[in-house]
């Protein structure tokens, strides 16, 4: 394994196929550190990780948590909504505060896209995003394509679909980077005004029709409907949305025998999933909350271990 | 001591009185480390405990935090409503999604009697029961009798005395179980609609008059009112309820010299007991505090240490 | 270095000159500590610190946490609102029932004033005073003039001025009493309801027109103003305020090349200090958060590893 040279994880976009295989060779050997009796690794004693939440997550929050733990490094949580920033500091103003701490690694979940750049001219800590408004969510895709790579053995020349709210969604764009860099090809399946339209111009195949999408995918990635979208009109009812764009009994005849169905969690069974088809899709979307726990140790370990030259310095 | 069994502490009942003399040895010795400069033992290092709490307590999660902290043991805690739980995943769902980390113990809090071993269908892990509806509170019951055991000697024979809300108690039952194990005699106290029927025909005896049942009892434990109860017509009016039911300077003329007076905390001074006699019971009632701690370490000792030759494979 | 003696740091009005150099001294080597790539000392192994905080404090909490954390100690965190206290337990309470683990350190935060020597006899852990009411936060005053330490190299001599609500804050009452043992002149600048009657009496110069008080300063301390004040009217309006009383761009003009302005953060900008003013200002001001990691770590660490003959006998 070469030396890991990435000082942050902000995006799939960023990251090399080679970069990803690292990880996911990481996570591989994080998954079975899991299984045994001491379930811990002295990797990052000594440095801090400071879990910095912007939006609420309980599920990122807490895999990155004992991650962190798992690897001996010191974790603080520290969430703030966006309102109370508001009345007083900025979020820069509370990165530079807790800079003054020298944390390791910063591992940031906001609502605003493509801001993480910007607030990493402000540390010299690593910065891991952890879902940056509908940019990218990178440790989420990291551990679907880890999850389908341990079930199918390879990425090349899948067939991937990610039915849903495409356009809000950065579990669908980082994903959508993601698969593509690994040679498989990408569909994405949704009402048209859930649908950005660039896509289409970076290789990916629109379907506006799920039983046209199904038949041919390897892997499905059903993605969680915000039903707060319903209000702004992007879909006119949950139940119309659930009648077209919704996986249930009847659509799970038309799909590939040996089909993956992904799901970022948590899900509305019912809206997104038909909960008639809980006991036979959940044992992998939880294995997807295990890889998920794997990559984020191997993120972690390779951010805060890999050498730091130009930093000495400092 | 010989090596211990149980995977779960689901409930007194389902202990032996062999059993709980190793919890009281164990937590002997873990009460003495707390006394120690280095208050720490290695022994759960690289072991994974979830607190999870779906109902508020403050004090029994921190002491089997600290337990667990003690013990050098990862600990998660989660707390979770029971209303947001509602609206999208189920009970089941979040154990099933935290059993995805292969946590070795799970402490769980929850509103629903008997769940617990239905829950433990979904993991791997121990179960600790940290109170479940109005069944169990097991480790409240060990340190209750950790406490007088320390006080008395022994427990055989002794008459134990429960006042209060023995209906909705999982203190009481759990106390009723443990003490009649070692010997010891049972009453109850309180009114007649706080008093479940079937008490009086597993060897509990009931008063429904409190100057008539304190004289004989060597323990006496004392309830925490829930004054939400009032409100379901339970009891008329809380000025009744301590008329008749609390302990005040005058009821303590009629208790033997030597009667122990225990309370699982937090107490409604001038409820329960008279603030009056706080000086006089507050120092026993904290001592059952330090002794819920030593308590907790040994159960969690025990079974984060056990031998799981049947697990291996998982 | 001679051995430290205080069991509590409750306020900087009890530190000898040479207990605070001690604190400085260990505060260097701390800081140097937190740029290692194994931010990390065992020196509190096995001991337990309790965060206790009956008011809401993000940034000294998170500072304490942190600092205990690189010491390896057991942080436990525990907020408390004073209004839910009221409905049942004491304050006291509170603390006796977490006396019951055997702590070694108290860090409380609370509102009223002089209370720590009170619950002090409830304990045998040290307290370190995390801010009281309006009488102290020496922790606050210790960082202070460690920055003016590290910038000046020495305090003697120095002309210190606080501006703003000094009837209310601690921070300028524990600055006053540990900039004065170091024979520093301070003096405080605010509205005459804004500072109390006895400071003139304990060789404090008042101002109350900033531009005369500005050009002597060597270090001026600008202190937070709380905008409930005005409710209350201590003063007539923040516009009037800020007109009287920030630092502004022409202000700056009027004081010495070398002085130093430090905030006690978080910030309101453009209330007590202009926004453009950030840039040259904000450094110092994150320098104080760094060094206030240090001088808390020091702190614990001396309370924390001291001789405790007198205890052994408990």
């Amino acid at each position: 394994m070469e030396a890991w040279q990435k000082k942050h994880i902000l995006g799939i976009k960023e990251l090399t196929r080679e970069e990803m295989e690292t990880v996911f060779r990481l996570a591989g050997a994080f998954k079975e550190l899991s299984h045994r009796q001491v379930k811990k690794a002295p990797a990052l004693r000594g440095k801090t990780i400071v879990n910095l939440f912007f939006e609420n997550s309980t599920r990122t929050k807490i895999s990155f948590e004992l991650a962190g733990k798992r690897l001996s490094a010191d974790v603080l949580n520290f969430s703030a909504s966006m309102s109370s920033l508001n009345k007083g500091e900025t979020i820069i103003d509370t990165i530079k505060n807790l800079e003054s701490y020298h944390p390791d690694i910063f591992v940031i979940r906001i609502g605003y896209s493509h801001i993480l750049p910007n607030l990493s001219r402000y540390t010299s800590a690593s910065i891991v995003n952890a879902g940056d408004g509908s940019n990218e969510h990178p440790t989420q895709a990291l551990l679907d394509m880890f999850t389908v790579h341990q079930a199918k053995g390879m990425l090349e020349g899948l067939h991937i679909l990610i039915v849903g709210d495409i356009m809000h969604s950065r579990v669908a764009r980082s994903n959508i980077f993601g698969f593509q860099r690994f040679g498989a090809q990408v569909s994405v399946c949704a009402p048209p005004t859930l649908i950005p339209y660039e896509f289409s111009q970076i290789g990916v195949k629109v379907y506006y029709d799920l039983d046209e999408a199904l038949p041919d995918a390897d892997v499905i990635i059903m993605l969680r409907i915000q039903k707060e979208r319903q209000v702004h009109s992007f879909f006119p009812s949950i139940r119309e949305y659930v009648e077209n764009f919704s996986l249930n009994a009847s659509r799970l005849n038309s799909i590939k025998k040996d089909c993956l169905i992904l799901h970022p969690g948590p899900i509305n069974w019912d809206v997104e999933i038909s909960s008639c088809l809980k006991e036979r899709l959940h044992p992998l979307i939880l294995k997807q909350v295990e890889n998920g726990l794997a990559i984020r140790m191997a993120v972690l370990y390779l951010v805060g271990t890999r050498k730091r030259e130009y930093e000495i310095s400092d």
